[in-house]
């Protein structure tokens, strides 16, 4: 019989965002999988340090980093040859009998990358997807601040939207994320500046992890870490 | 020394997913704080009944369910002197020493009940928020579809907006949650035909839970249960 494919969300960062049950399979996993970066140990691999058993652990590392860019006509064909082998390999553990859990940051999907290979997968092998904490989730119980009530309205919009969509999306909403915001501090800001909100709006750097740091957006200069968002919390006070 | 005041997230309703910080905290809390309707257990309460230690339980019962209406001008200042007495009563176990943990289903500040409590003492006390699992995370990933990849932009609405400022939000993102969908799903059907996003909408009722039901939207009938949501996964494919 084959196995079955988990997506294991592994929260934000700090180990102890895991769930009982993303522990549990990561207990009794015959493969966990995960990718990385050439020369680092993976984010989501480094989170579950301590809560592995005997598993095989199978490393599925990026073909490039930063030598081809987004842009190169190769990117996306030499990207998706990637997938379709790391794909294969999970699937041989599968076909050998194996449970296999790919372990995701944050949520398998909510942005996550374990999503190339379950649409590989998903329709071939039993799958199951393990819910995780999420990034902004994470953030926001650091902040201590309630960020939407009652029938407000939330956006999660992406820092690359360029100002005046990433305005127009914030004007509408009561409480808003900016995710991916690092390399792009300054537009984000004359966007929430133009929405009126720059004043409410915090920036998160690395939350949940032992180098976190929390401060005003307008104090946070021009460029932040790869792990890190923009919260705008709702205005709306309670009863 | 006066206690910590912790507000967990206890999740979607699995008791799996919560998380081992949580159920740590809840192992070592000197108080269970938790809300809960006249003659009802209490979700919220339920969901952690394996997980409990030898903490004191505090149970905050609502001083009505359906008798008084919100638009009833008693309302809110009878709510907001529950709420007054709640915090008063969690205060005490605080000033004596204790750490008291209140349980809030899903994720504190993401629609919680608990951010009652934390708007009335988490200035005056320590206090740690501890993240859960959402309830629109949970139902994701039991439907198993990809919610949000890339650049995508997230629309989070309440079902109670009406149907063209609902069409509006829906129109703008490329993946959406409509929660508190359950008294509200004709007109949400509405307003995601006049989108163009019926055909892919889907209906959860209590995801996670052992009663779940997942089915297309356009099948689910007029009217869901309280813990229910709308799920409209991103277009976007894979490389």
């Amino acid at each position: 019989m084959t196995g079955t494919l988990y997506g294991v969300g592994v929260g934000p960062g700090d180990p102890e965002l895991l769930t009982l049950k993303a522990a549990r399979i990561l207990r009794m996993a015959g493969a966990i999988a995960y990718f990385a970066k050439r020369g680092q140990a993976g984010n989501a691999r480094t989170i579950v340090d301590g809560l592995l058993g005997n598993a095989e652990q199978l490393r599925l590392e990026y073909p490039f980093t930063v030598e081809v860019k987004v842009s190169d006509p190769d990117y996306h064909p030499r990207m998706a040859a990637f997938y379709d082998e790391a794909a294969g390999q999970v699937a041989a553990r599968l076909d050998a009998g194996a449970d296999v859990a790919v372990l995701c940051e944050g949520d398998p999907l909510f942005y996550g990358s374990y999503m190339y290979l379950h649409d590989r997968l998903a329709g071939r092998y039993r799958t199951e997807v393990v819910p995780g904490i999420t990034a902004m989730s994470g953030c926001w119980s650091r902040l201590g601040r309630p960020m939407t009530r009652g029938d407000d309205v939330l956006a999660v919009v992406p820092g690359t939207l360029e100002a005046a969509r990433l305005a127009e999306r914030l004007a509408l909403a009561d409480a808003a994320v900016v995710m991916k915001a690092g390399r792009h501090l300054p537009k984000i800001r004359a966007a929430l500046a133009a929405a009126g909100r720059l004043d409410e709006a915090v920036f998160v750097e690395r939350g949940t992890m032992a180098e976190e740091r929390i401060l005003p957006l307008a104090e946070a200069g021009d460029s932040g870490a790869y792990f890190s968002l923009v919260l705008v919390p709702t205005r709306r006070r309670t009863v």
